[in-house]
């Protein structure tokens, strides 16, 4: 069966990251639904030498709690992927890493995001000087051994599927390439 | 380091279902974020007897794409997650199964969304009638087996992070069990 896709009749923004868009579908039913227009993000899995990672504890407002988290964040204009992660690892971890590798990339919700999330993998993570001014006070790091982050991920502990997906792109690079 | 939450000033609706606070940040900065108020959302991955996937194409409209997904969906109001992960897999797929595992709960943003994603897994799912009228013609069901799934996972070849999570879980509770 061929699916085909929907067909835009018109488009507005309810907001200049939320627009709307008036379809038909190939059934002659008629949705609006609302799509995110949000920046392509970020999300880096990094490793200290003693095969720690560099994890964060901050406040989400959409849950409005604090939580355990890997670090992250959105690509800037004209930025690439790689550059974001290196900026924003640093940013909220005061880590870097020589070598990053992009492990995988996927859609937030490929339902209402227009935009993917690239998933890094870095190596021998070191803290070389303090987090961005805007982070401090608002970010806690934390390094927490491999196999324990498995293990809390496993066991629902990381509650952002954003993180689990990373950590699973990044455990496939791991397995073929240790 | 003890994180704060940030306070909440007003909050407004942009539609139904946008939420839009007003919030003071414990620096005093002031942020507005758009807040996701969705219902809760399941995600199924249904291995057959042959261990093979019940994976579905169809179109996203917040990438354009017709893609290869999990099956899954919305909580229905008054409907456990439970009972939503088997309607959703009858109507999109028309397998059911009598053994329906739940394997990990979380977040899809805990940044923006405000509710959660079950993810559950189906053993000796079968086919046992037609897809829902509204899935028909919209959703194809191809059965993929369960090695070559986690591969295509592993290469980015399902898009959405939020079936990767689910295979994730999937795969760490078969671990334990087989």
């Amino acid at each position: 069966m061929i699916i085909k896709p929907w067909k835009i009749l018109e488009t507005s923004y309810l907001h200049p990251n939320i627009r709307v868009d008036k379809c038909e579908l190939p059934n002659g039913h008629i949705l609006t639904p609302h799509i995110l227009d949000y920046d392509d993000e970020i999300m880096i899995f990094a490793l200290t030498r003693q095969l720690e990672v560099v994890l964060i504890q901050q406040y989400r407002h959409g849950i409005q709690e604090v939580i355990l988290e890997l670090p992250g964040g959105s690509v800037d204009k004209g930025e690439s992927p790689l550059e974001a992660a290196k900026r924003e690892l640093m940013e909220e971890t005061s880590y870097a890493s020589d070598t990053f590798i992009e492990v995988g990339q996927a859609s937030p919700n490929p339902a209402i995001y227009r935009n993917r999330i690239y998933s890094f993998l870095a190596i021998d993570a070191e803290s070389i000087g303090k987090q961005s001014d805007y982070d401090a006070g608002a970010v806690d790091v934390t390094l927490i051994p491999l196999d324990e982050v498995v293990a809390m991920a496993r066991r629902g502990e990381l509650i952002n599927s954003l993180n689990i997906s990373t950590i699973f792109f990044a455990l496939g690079h791991l397995d073929r390439n240790l």
